[in-house]
């Protein structure tokens, strides 16, 4: 079993949390602050880096502090999309240099296996998540294109850690899980106790379901950083996504 | 026909080239220096602001700067692959702020319409490019998702500009050309005037072939950067792009 996955596996079981929190704000002291306030439900903590104002390395310094405090993993949701050479530069390099702090990436197989070799060819430390599915209206993931990318990731167990399916498919969800095996993980996002949409395509589903179809995490956003009081939100999906295990 | 594109068909006529260079460096001088060094060979400038050590809002500015002055415009290679909630974030927020200077953004197709629609909502004068293909080894661009690229493309007139297409799948490429119509524009990456590949997958095409094929726009990187004398080569693949128009 790669090292992430049994960290990450010791972590939820300490814990008792398959929840992971989408901190999707455009302030670096917003996404500490949610860090400081979830930390003990979660045991993944998602960031989009590209999105905040006020990016610097301190950032990255201050949340990693928090993460070894409060006992949880960084997952930064880049969603490299790009051929190996450039997805390498864009992995190590540039201002928020990735490769230094994160526990996760993740990169969609469109482009091809290459981009696996591009990211591992700069790798220090971080377990990539695979695309398989999403979960917007109108997307292209077909079946067939989930089961190429379980493929791929099986190439290379070294660095790839798991995948992300979508409970919106509920077949080739559970494809997945057979193809995929027990220990790669599958982070399912989109998921709100209350199911429904935005009005960006984005559509939800439940804690229960996903679990239930074979999820080992759940990803929720605004969900919980919308709601009036964050902690007591998290603590509900908390236990939805924790009851919601059969074993 | 889109303001953008009758801007970069202008451009085209004016200097007779359709190159577009990928300037993929990583110091915000080395850019700088390859705009003024190539800037009268080329129509569009293609950058990766996400791979620069340096970068400071000061960066685009001048390389704004050099645009208006040289006369070509700017394509942010973003290659945007997220929901629409997070795109817009992406595309207007953080420390790059890409909606404020790119003439020109890219993004993946994969997860569905919410894509276009989330990057619109904070448009201000960027036009979108879609991935329709890609020239990696072993990618998963069918020729059926190249053809629904195009045919979401249609739906986004105000917004959508053309596709990035590749002269590895001819068939398709030149279907890609008679679904799009005349006024989208095709731009085609991987060309370098020996073809031949890297070590990560990338495969490589000429400039006749991708023109022939019915592209606009030849996309080369480091054919030219990589060398001794880039203005000299520049001008070899300006001319060679230049000459293989059938118009």
């Amino acid at each position: 079993m790669h090292p992430t996955i049994k960290k990450l596996r010791k972590i939820m079981e300490e814990k008792q949390t398959n929840l992971c929190i989408a901190a999707d704000v455009v302030l670096a002291e917003e996404v500490l602050e949610l860090a400081e306030m979830l930390g003990e439900k979660i045991c993944i903590f998602k960031t989009h880096v590209d999105i905040l104002r006020d990016f610097t390395p301190e950032f990255t310094e201050k949340l990693s502090e928090i993460a070894r405090r409060k006992n949880f993993l960084i997952f930064e949701d880049r969603k490299f999309a790009d051929i190996g050479n450039t997805v390498s530069l864009q992995f190590s390099e540039g201002i928020y240099k990735i490769a230094e702090w994160a526990d996760f990436i993740n990169a969609h197989t469109i482009v091809g296996e290459g981009i696996i070799q591009g990211l591992q060819k700069v790798n220090k430390k971080s377990g990539l998540i695979l695309l398989a599915q999403m979960t917007p209206k109108g997307n292209l993931f077909s079946e067939s294109y989930a089961l190429k990318t379980v493929e791929m990731a099986k190439a290379y167990p070294d660095f790839v850690v798991g995948f992300i399916g979508s409970s919106d498919r509920p077949e080739a969800l559970a494809k997945i899980r057979a193809e995929a095996g027990e220990d790669l993980l599958i982070l399912t996002p989109g998921i709100q106790l209350s199911s429904g949409g935005d009005d960006l395509g984005q559509t939800y589903n439940t804690p229960e379901k996903a679990i239930g179809l074979g999820a080992d995490v759940i990803i929720v956003g605004r969900g919980i950083t919308g709601a009036e009081n964050p902690v007591a939100e998290a603590e509900k999906y908390r236990e939805a996504g924790w009851v919601a295990r059969k074993d």
